[in-house]
């Protein structure tokens, strides 16, 4: 059996903090926006299509969680998300909070100039907040 | 009873080809990449979790056809696909077929320079394959 694994990349740029049930949940380490990855626990999947069915499913509904829950605790203007996945082939899911005052707006984040890692607890802080709101609403994460 | 009416960005940018059971579909003019927008026809919704339940499924399953019927066409290296509506709010999802020589590989297509729209038949080539893809699958669009 071949255990799933967190590309390197995604390991090096996020903070774990959490799973569900399909996927592996990443804050970006970029203080720009707020700004969540969700990663399927899938070995060699590299796009949503590919998914089977029921896992489709899921990563919709753990989207949308996680869409809902960085909108009410940020209050942002609009959430972006995509899957690009042109340089880290692992099935990925960007979820983004924006704002009219951030970095890139109304450009994308993606490929905007250098991530700004959190200082001090902010990702912490951050972090916990989700945690919290996606437990208010399941027995478990 | 308020009639459904596309964005007149989106009007003016795209070429119409279709629809499907919830989705207008869209070929955005742009040679640069093969792109298609789908266009959820309700009124006043921004995000695809302000959907209503159906619809999300509707959604998640339109965008997939479209996205291996654009990667079926131009045998890509990749689909990039997204919702962002930072500037155009009507909901609408990118399905965006992106190769290695691309304008702009590996980085996004959003915000990339100018379009560059298709000369003589191309884009009613492009778009007639999309079409007869799509129905190949269904007894309908």
């Amino acid at each position: 059996m071949t255990i799933f694994k967190l590309d390197h990349r995604l390991k090096n740029d996020c903070i774990e903090i959490g799973e569900m049930r399909l996927c592996r949940i990443l804050l970006m380490d970029d203080q720009r926006w707020p700004w969540i990855v969700l990663v399927p626990r899938k070995l060699d999947v590299c796009e949503i299509h590919d998914l089977e069915d029921a896992d489709q499913v899921l990563l919709h509904s753990e989207t949308k969680r996680i869409a809902q829950a960085l909108g009410a605790i940020t209050e942002c203007e609009k959430i972006n998300s995509g899957a690009l996945g042109n340089i880290v082939r692992q099935l990925h899911i960007h979820v983004v909070a924006r704002n009219i005052d951030d970095a890139n707006w109304p450009g994308p984040v993606w490929g905007f100039e250098k991530r700004i890692p959190y200082q001090g607890n902010n990702a912490k802080i951050l972090a916990t907040n989700i945690q919290h709101r996606l437990a208010l609403h399941e027995e478990f994460l």
